[in-house]
């Protein structure tokens, strides 16, 4: 069971500000696919259905500092460590390099939702399908 | 001297995603783009220059609670609090409400720098013209 | 029955790129919302449901001459005009000026459909209390 | 000198709204990222400086067709090609395909600039490094 993946993104110019830096916004949007990444790595979805729900993960929390600016068509190397595994949620730690500078560190928690157009969003246990792919990186390792 | 803004936001389709809700990482932008009413309101803006030099505030860290989901229409309203006025640095508390539901609690902090085209981003203290415009909130009132 | 709509929007930070002018995709966005605007000024909705089908308007096209840029914070006016109106389907043209110039002409074509999870898009005729509120630009009047 | 190019692109969260399908607006971001890794595959970028003026791509015009709809996490295979090339301008065409249906038809044209700071925008002939590597398709290859 792995507890971090690895995965690359090209800057695109929509990604880019007036100061000709990436705009710090577009970091939440990195960390999430690189999260869609790690789960399709382990043959799953964020997308799914369980018994004809569909589930969902809104997020509880996201945050992110800025160590130093990332430019247009620069390759950016983004790091996903499986922080907490909660019974209903989960927590991600992110670290952004270019080659061996630092340029940024995230983290995003969810809540594994049933998503019902009636009734909203209710809380669920993360599936046994899903739940016996991760597993959160042992205390020994948080060190960084 | 002011310390806090309101000011109104009402979702677009583009900022929803596929489960109904405001996409995370929107929330970021409306930050923004009411930091950047606030300072209009104030006679200035975000993009200026001083001395021939351009000014930009790159973010030293973004963050966010997600209280209550959002969904398309609707109407949020968002306060901005200087909770920090540095030397060189600028802190702004975000509080995003729908009537009374409590919707989001967002923080950013910011440099300000001078952007030059070869030298990228070098700090510089706060131009007086805009320290002058803005204050912290007071110690007595930061209780929320 | 109107025909026309006038609505207004201030260049936010995030629709300029690394030029320093909107983002030629950002005109689509205010198309859309333009779209959106003038549908509630006449009571309604793009996102309704119909005997409990969820309706959405899938895009046939869109288009965008691009005539003067447009930089950060200027407000542009986004004039919507509906050309045409269908059984199923709908075409708007937009015009974007500031003040006195003209920024970009548009066009959007869309298909109104009932959107099904499991059997996707449907095409249906535009419901009847929505074709009731809109009339396509009379001929005789169609030039510009 | 190649006169197309293909790519492929996986459809991310945020490129899929509230019906489950990509916004039409995406289509122009795609577009424009394909169109530069075009001009990566050919050893240049489209942010260029020459005789130390920034080189820029405004653009004249830009159009899709939607055929069908894609949704999150399918692979898009993206094909341009240089349907015009002139003395100031370009025009590439797009084609959006899943495997063997297709999803969209595009086109952009873009215009040559010299971009500067103080006096905007200037037209000017597209630079012989950049013309050299590009081509218009032949005119018997046009029919598709």
């Amino acid at each position: 069971m792995p507890f971090e993946f690895h995965t690359k993104r090209r800057i695109e110019f929509v990604d880019v500000d007036l100061a000709g830096f990436v705009h710090f916004s577009r970091f939440f949007i990195f960390m999430e696919t690189a999260e869609h990444e790690f789960l399709r790595s382990l043959g799953t979805s964020v997308h799914t259905q369980i018994d004809g729900h569909e589930i969902g993960w809104p997020r509880l929390a996201a945050s992110c500092e800025y160590l130093s600016p990332a430019g247009f068509e620069e390759v950016l190397d983004i790091q996903i460590v499986v922080m907490r595994k909660g019974r209903t949620s989960m927590t991600y730690d992110f670290v952004f390099r270019r080659e061996s500078t630092l340029i940024a560190k995230g983290r995003i928690s969810s809540i594994c939702c049933t998503i019902d157009p009636l009734r909203g969003l209710k809380p669920m246990p993360i599936p046994d399908f899903l739940a016996r792919k991760l597993q959160a990186r042992p205390e020994r390792l948080k060190k960084r």
